[in-house]
């Protein structure tokens, strides 16, 4: 009995959470309303408050869309997590694990058994399984492809074989596929025996009878063209297509240059093999621009808001080291000169200054490179004249701040020569952050790595090492 | 005639670096060879690099997309894209402003004069003029306004009336409206007596003879339904819609969580004033993912990747401006315990490494955060679990690296009482870190600020410091 009521007060603090998160999200509370129109939603959100109990909850559950519901389990701490995922109806698991973040998913399958796990795979088109698929438990994964047909099991294993950044593992099979020697009349009396459409459906796929692409039949021109036209006539000819193994970064820039809907993905010999769609692409950019940002931080994207502190851990731990061999080495570089220290101890307490501008300065510009490399603007023609305008601006930008500490040095020290070094050794330190900068992220782009991984911590590496051994050195020789 | 001379070499050279973009750019190369079948595109590129001459580089121009032009202009250095500029046609010139970033457009619009800037902007939609009205100058867009018609002119006001981050500013008005009370069929009929839809038109806008929405009727479904049901009885009549207040940014989640192509947009009284499309859409989000990148690194977008050393300078001052003061902080700080650094030198070769490793362990925390915040999932509930678990994080990695460190320490410089201080100032900073990586982008958020924009220029501020005064505080207390 005391369980039960263990549970009973978990379970009660975890439906305070889910009503918190309902309020503070206006669109999902908007979604409950259109669905509920009798009952207004404050309403609806006392009613929760004061029945607190689980079939409530349960039945508000149902009532959301998956994406909702994912949004709410990402948004729970671990434990609360588990107990809202328990009241999700089984038939819903597929859908919502797709929706769910990777760190995320992986702690609620971990949390199901191989048949619940199974069942849920088995509600899922073979694209979505894809997606899946990596974080399933082995054995599953065997069950799950014994229990496909022919056709499945071939799009599943060739999905699965694609890497995670190609056409193919993004694309869908959901294609509709039309003849081109046929009148838009029977064109459309085709549509009407079918009966219903995939979802983003904006075009019909026109081929012979190889499944060889011959172009694209929009369905608003199929809708304002008189039916008597051929499909031949009215279609799309030469459209944008993919192959499976375009790099999906590629295809994401071509969606939003051609403003696309869907596409078809052939093969090398033309022939219609799936199609990729918006939303897919649309997950991918968002997916992309959060894993730059968490990589320039030195973090991977398996950890989740939640993670245990032993996961969040082994998460950060390598560019922390990482940083720990360039902060000794820096630590070196300063030892190598405290015999000028011990004379001129002023020196300790200016050095981190002219590091530490450097590291932003450095900064700046290693993040409009990796920018501009995004976008596939700098190629070997122009890297001349971008290496000139960052020296440039450090130059000017080492004079200007460079000259503000020196007075400043000046002030604290009194000291002449102390405080043109400073000066120098900032303008000094900032040209080589400038060099740096655009140099480090195309070398790593040389050596086939993402130049949005750890190039802030190498910059700041240099620019430390690099500020204290030009301003200790410059001391060094002419001021002890 | 020397004067024609070098323009001719200029364009040369301007010549010789879109053969290059192209070259690279291998989905425009295959636009350009699907739009001229029979000249393989090897050939094509030889045909441009043998002639070198304007009206080639010009028919070369004319053929391509409109947003392949504006990646082109954007990957050259000012004087080459103000030459192509010059050879791209003038009834082009509004499409391409609009593709352009917002930098690069200052740059081609200040080589325009007013006439053609009103014949660019008079190709215009309302919804585009709405995009490039702010980088117009005055007078050209006064004039503009006045050559509008009234339903024109007062959308263009109201679109310019919303912030950029509503979705006001980002609707058009390529809507295509049916009653409810019609059959099917007659919806067909009257669609091809239009003749032709608006750009990503999936679905229609029911509304009533008030132009309150009704309902919205997709037209996928609108082909395979038998053609005698109603237009009611077909349609959704609890669609997904936005008003022209909506912050872009929750609307661009719900175009994610429910899969939308395009979406109603109506007023306080349900009245319909526009719609909302996926490329908008798309477009937002990754001028968003941009920005937030950059402006961790204390960018503003207004740079582009060749903007004048003067112009480039004025964008980073800010953020250098804010570091020198921090930086000029931590040596105070530093100033501080010169005593001892003088009696101990070795404290100066080490306190570099505390502050570093706080720094990279807090800018990691404060990443995890802003894109918590960034997603919603961070709220005053679960603040706590949060805190716990970085305080967690902080501790286990303090010990460890700390304890590293402690031992590289003593190896160094055989002093215990100086090696058990290097691995208690390293716990201590990392707890700082944790706590002000939590701190400062909520507190940020709590003063209505994008935690993005900073936020990491603030907590290298606090570690260094505090790295600082804890470990040289210990140092003085315990060591000399």
């Amino acid at each position: 009995m005391a369980e039960n009521q263990e549970i009973k007060e978990s379970l009660q603090e975890s439906l305070q959470q889910v009503i918190t998160l309902l309020d503070k999200q206006h669109l999902i509370e908007d979604l409950v309303h259109k669905q509920e129109q009798d009952a207004p939603k404050q309403e609806l959100l006392e009613t929760l408050v004061h029945k607190q109990n689980l079939a409530v909850l349960q039945s508000k559950l149902d009532l959301l869309h998956p994406a909702d519901v994912a949004y709410i389990l990402e948004a729970l701490p671990l434990e609360q997590r588990l107990d809202v995922w328990e009241l999700v109806k089984a038939e819903r698991d597929g859908e919502i694990l797709l929706e769910v973040s990777d760190a995320v998913r992986q702690t609620l399958i971990a949390d199901m058994d191989s048949d619940e796990l199974l069942a849920a795979a088995e509600q899922l088109d073979t694209d979505e399984l894809a997606d899946l698929a990596p974080d399933l438990p082995k054995d599953v994964l065997q069950d799950l492809l014994e229990s496909l047909d022919t056709q499945n099991r071939e799009r599943l294993q060739s999905a699965l074989a694609y890497p995670d950044d190609a056409v193919g593992a993004l694309m869908d099979f959901d294609i509709v596929t039309i003849r081109e020697d046929i009148s838009l009349e029977v064109a459309l009396r085709y549509l009407r025996r079918i009966g219903t459409l995939p979802d983003h459906t904006d075009k019909l796929f026109v081929v012979d009878r190889h499944d060889i692409l011959r172009g694209v039949l929009p369905l608003k021109r199929l809708v304002v063209k008189d039916l008597d036209l051929g499909v031949s006539e009215v279609m799309t000819a030469d459209p944008v297509v993919f192959n499976p193994e375009d790099l999906a970064d590629d295809a994401s820039k071509a969606f939003e240059r051609y403003d696309l809907v869907t596409a078809p993905v052939v093969d090398a010999n033309n022939k219609l093999v799936g199609r990729l769609t918006v939303d897919a692409v649309m997950d991918f950019i968002r997916e992309e621009a959060e894993s730059d940002m968490l990589s320039m931080a030195g973090l991977r994207e398996e950890e989740d808001l939640f993670s245990s502190v032993w996961k969040s851990v082994q998460n950060r731990w390598a560019w922390l080291a990482v940083n720990l061999v360039t902060a000794l080495i820096a630590s070196r570089v300063i030892g190598m000169f405290e015999g000028s220290i011990e004379k001129v101890v002023a020196l300790a307490a200016l050095m981190p200054i002219v590091a530490g501008i450097g590291g932003n300065s450095g900064n700046q510009t290693t993040t409009m490179i990796v920018r501009g490399l995004a976008l596939g603007q700098i190629a070997s023609h122009n890297m001349q004249s971008l290496l000139k305008k960052e020296l440039g601006v450090s130059l000017l930008n080492g004079l200007i701040w460079g000259g503000v500490l020196g007075f400043i040095a000046f002030m604290l020290y009194h000291n002449t020569t102390l405080s043109v070094l400073m000066t120098a050794a900032m303008t000094l330190n900032l040209l080589l952050a400038a060099v740096m900068g655009v140099m480090i992220p195309l070398v790593m782009t040389k050596f086939g790595r993402d130049p949005a991984v750890g190039s802030s911590v190498l910059i700041t590496a240099v620019t430390d090492s690099g500020g204290f051994f030009i301003f200790l050195g410059l001391a060094t020789v002419f001021l002890t």
